[in-house]
Order: C-alpha cells, then structure tokens, then sequence
C-alpha cells in the first residue's frame, strides 16, 4: 500500500490512465451514429436516426457523471494499492463497454432486450464503483476528513442507482418506455443527491 | 468553488479530460474518409473522395480553433466550480459530435440538410463555450488581470460566430454553397479578431 | 543516456504516450462487438455474440495485466536511452495490435488460425517487453534497490509467459480449447506471481 | 511569445495534446486490418492481409519515428507562440491522416494512385515539422545550446526526407516496388543520421 505523495507519479499515471479510458468511451459513442452513403432523402434519414441521437445524449450524460465522481473520489483517496488499481481496471472495462451497448440502445430503441443489456451494463458500472468506495473506505485508503462522508451518503446513493437498474430489468419486459423513464429519475434525483452531498461543497 | 492552485491535480484532470475528447475528436475525423477495398480505379475513387478530404481540412481547422480557444480560455481561469465543470461536459458533447456531422457533410456535400446539421452543431458548441466564458466572468472565475478582456471582446467576438451559423442556416435552403462561403468569412475574420484579442498578445 | 530527473518533461512524455497507447487500444476493443443494426431477434443475435464478449474480456484482462507490468517497470527505471524507447515503440506497436487479434479470436472461436494468431501476438508483446526490462537491467537503467529483482523473478516469469504461449501453438493445431486453457492457467498463476514479486509490495 | 517556463501549463497542454493526437492515430492503423467475418478458410484471409499488415508495420515505424522527432524538437524548444502552435496544428492534421492513407496503401499495393497518395501525405508531414523547425530557429524560440544544431543537420535531413518522398512520385509511375524500396532507404539512412545528430547523444 502505497501513499499518494510518495508515489505521485504512479498515482497520476493511473489517474490519467482512467481518464484516457473516459475521454476514448464517450468520443466513441459518436461511432453509433450513422447515416447511409448514400441515401435518397438525408433529412429523413437523419430524423429516422433520432434514436441514435438520443442513446448519445443519454449516454454521453451517464458517462460524464461517471467520470465526475470518478474524479471525486479519487481526490479523496489518500493511498492506493493492487486490489484498489484491479478493481479501477474491472470498472472501467464496463465503462468501455458502454459504446457498444449504447450503440444497441440506440438502433433498436424500445427493445426489451437493448435496455437490458444497457441496465446490466450500468449494474456492472455502479457495482465495481461502489466496489471500490467501499474497498478504500474499509482499508483506510481515504484521507481522514473524507470519512464521514460514506457512512450517509456515498453507499446509500450507489446503492439506489444498483436497486433503480435492477428493477428496470423486469419493468422492461412489460414496457420499455417505462424502463427507459425510470432511468431518468435516477439521474435527476442522483444530480440533486450528489450536488448536496460532493465533499467539495462543504 | 476551488481556487485552482488549492486543487491543480483535479483542474489538470478537466483539462487533460477535455484535451482527450479534442485529440480523440480531431483523429476520429479520419474516419470519415474511406475508399472501397476493391475499386477498380483508385485514382478516380479518390478523386470523388474530395469532399470528404475538403469536409476533413474543415472540421480540423473548427477542432484546432475551438481548442486553441479553449486552451487560452482555460489558462486565464482562477476558480472552477461544479456548474462550469457541467457547462464544459456539455460543450465536450457537441465538440465529440464533430466527426459525425462533419463525416455527413463529406458524403453529401452541397447537400441542405447536411449543411444545417453542421452549422446547428457548430452554434450548440459556440454557444455552450459562450455559457462557459459568460459563467465564469458572471461568478469571477477569471484571474482579476483579464476581467477587461470580455466586455471588449470575447463576448461580441462568439456571438459573432453564433450569428453567421444561424444566418447560413436559411441560407442553405436557398444556396448550399453560400452558406458554406459564409462559414470561410467567418474563419477569417475570427483568425484576425482572435490574434488581436488574445490575452497572450498584450 | 539521460537520467529521468534531469528530463521529467520528457520522461514522463514517454510514459504518458505509452498510457495513451494502452488506453486507446484497451477502448477501441468494443469496436469487437458488433450486432446487425435490423435483426430481427436482438436477443438471439446477442447470446451469438457471447464469443466476441468472452474474447473482450481476455483482451481487456490481458491488455490490464500488461498495463500493469509496464507501469510497474517504469516505476523503476532510474534512466532511459534512445534504445530502450525504440523497444518501447516496438512492445506498443505489438500491443496495438491487440484489437485486430482479439476481433478476429472473437468471430472465429475455435478456430485454430485465430489461436494462432492471438498467441502469436502475444508471444511478440511478451518478447518485447522482456527484451526491455533485460535491456535496462544490462544497460544500468534501473534504480539501485530494484536490481535483485530480475535476477529472481522478472527474467523467469516472462520466460514461462512465453513458453507457454508458443506450446499453445501446436497445441491448437489439436484441440482449440486446450491452447485456450493453458491460457488461462498462466493468466491465474501470472497474477499470483506478479503478486508476490511485485516490487512495492516488499 | 511567451517563455516555456513562465506558462509551463500551458507548454504541456500543447505537447500533452500532441502526443494524444500522436497516440490515437498510431493506434487507429489497426483500423486497417480488416477480415470478413464469416471466412470459410480464416488461414487464408489472414495472409490475404499480409499488405494490411505490412502497411501496419510501415506506418507505425515511420509515425513513431516522427513522434521521436517531435519530442527530440519539443524538448529544445525553449518558447512557443502563436504561429508555432498554428504550425503544429496542420502538422497534426497531416499526421491524424496517415491511418487513411495507409489504409489505402495496404488495401491497394503496388498501385501507382496508393503510393503516390502515401508520398504527398509524408511530404506534408515532413513539410510542415521542417516549417516548424526553421520557423523557431528564426524566431529565436530554441534554446541557446542548440542553434548550432539545425545549420549542420535538422535542415538537411528533413530536405532530403522530403526531397525523396518527392522522387518516388514519378518513380511510382514506373514501378511501385522501387517507390516503395526508396522510402526504405531512407527509414535505414534517416535512423542513421537522427542517431548522429541527436541532440541527446551529445
């Protein structure tokens, strides 16, 4: 286990290696976005492609609040060893994925099987996230002053972004859209939850 | 709000972030050119390629001015807080469309729609860049030395830009290629304005 | 020969061009998976892309494992020289490889070419990264109190990577499965390996 | 014109989003290999590729050489301004481009529209960093110790770089392969001369 100063070039590596990973997922997200060559009528082509649009705001958004507490909880991380650089690894092979499932989203919108695997997919994100704030918290790896923070706030939030996926997984088999909707709750009511409870407003 | 020397290792993340999405961006662009693997007249193939390459030079020149601005812009902050950080997402999400609105733009040039599509791109990212400079003047982000920098210029000199693309967009309906000298006028005058505004000159 | 104080700048350029490397190639594996855009049973059509899934998840492991090693290396390093970035050059080329490998192991499981080629490419990114760290133990390259370490561990656990991927090839040409085991047989003991050695963990 | 170290953020901002670009498009030539995915006979698509391949090898060989020489010139330069980043800029274009034309080189080998296509893209490459390099030598943006330097070798090498590149234009028209074995030479003569001259090995 390692501290974060006496080793900061290490540290820095790993964290610019995870934003390398972000900034590569959510740029690619713009490759689920096609027209055809050739086509006959683009404006229509372009509105039948509405969907893809939306599967890239969508994701786009999803990715960057990733990527925002991502950067919060590594400014509050003090040390860091193997298990924590595994777990950081296993994170974001799921957020890697998010361009392909992203992609499925969004050509077969209100499809039962695209939102799925897309609720899966942020299942596997949010659990290796959570994986990892509670792994630093148990070993010590947070400074000091950060450490009330996760007994209210950290653990319940991630856990309700897990039970909200979850639940959408058998909503959508009797509607999509209702699937789809509750989703954006999520990331309604977690931007009001993590403006209150960013350690950096206090 | 943070002040940027009480935090350089999470205001180097956002920038080094948002250089990755411009560098992913800008190379991404290449992928809008394709010849077929197995055309019987390379030379001719290419040759009907010229739009793409000219769509290419555009949209590099667009990335490489919008980073250049971005970058000056960057270096005269002082403080970021959690709502510029979201207006930077949001302007990072218009920038990494770039590739896809500029690859239709190659494969249809002279086209209404594609032309639209790209000057619509082009004001969502010159407006959420305009948010961001506005915002941080508004909430004194900015070091105290350039505060007279944006009454005089920066604010007129991007709502410039926004004007010219909503002006070429009924432009296009009735001369695509207009529209598209318009964007050139633009171009050139914004290199001029920028060399003589730039904070860096002075 | 320069010493990594006196050159940070370009030193770490170095290892932030290798991290880019590895976080693009370790991204740009999702474009492995691919789903016709009008199937008519996505579910169908996704449970028959298990293989490139599985094959995303070796590479990424993989890739990960490699990241690891490298950024472990150069945690060591007290010097470099004009040779050892050409072999680094060389290793990154063998690692950008990886997608192409991986993308064809994921259409052609089973297939003995594909196995061939993957281990192939791994033979190669595992030769390259052996002929650095030999070059740099030779050349004087590594900090003092990390020098004990290859003789013991670094030189022989490459070797048996290496041995075991070559084996695989033939193997192949008999069973499929079994060269895909052995695999997995080094990536367990690799891990366990890498643990007890690692060098920050004495 | 300001001093490297008076806005050493912003020096790195430069160089950091140089390498990006450098990173991503030595990573995208992968893009390059292609095989179908539904082969009957994958051994034989595999050595099919062999030009993919070849074409592979060409480009990271000659992107990494110039990445080593835009590091090796970053590294003396001892100011930046304006135009020296505009310059840099159209260098990275030309640059970003080479997953293209390479492309293009492994799909199509020994034709005369493919090779030529590959030549003007190096001529510009080269172009523009020997635009560079005479630029900040005029302009006083090196460091002191090295102005020497460029009257004995930078100038020369890269002309007679470009000056090759120009020869086997014509040279392609008659036979592809002498084109091709030219670039070679000058790959074997140009590590040659760059080890000599290196401003490192001094």
């Amino acid at each position: 286990m390692r501290h974060r100063d006496e080793s900061e070039v290490e540290f820095s590596r790993i964290v610019s290696f995870s934003d390398g990973v972000f900034a590569i997922a959510i740029t690619l997200l713009v490759l689920g976005l096609t027209v055809p060559e050739h086509s006959t009528d683009l404006t229509q082509a372009l509105l039948d492609n509405h969907n893809d649009l939306l599967a890239y705001a969508i994701s786009f958004a999803v990715l960057g609040k990733y990527w925002l507490s991502h950067h919060r909880f590594f400014s509050i991380l003090e040390r860091f060893d193997g298990t924590l650089m595994g777990l950081n690894l296993l994170y974001l092979a799921f957020i890697a994925l998010v361009p392909f499932t992203s992609g499925v989203l969004g050509d077969y919108d209100s499809n039962t099987a695209a939102i799925v695997l897309y609720a899966i997919n942020m299942i596997l994100v949010s659990g290796t996230f959570f994986a990892q704030v509670v792994y630093s918290y148990r070993n010590g790896l947070v400074r000091p002053e950060a450490r009330a923070f996760e007994r209210r706030y950290a653990g319940p939030a991630n856990l309700i972004v897990i039970g909200v996926f979850l639940v959408s997984i058998p909503v959508a088999f009797v509607s999509p859209l209702a699937a789809t909707l509750m989703w954006l709750v999520i990331f309604l009511v977690g931007a009001r939850v993590s403006d209150r409870v960013s350690p950096t407003s206090s």
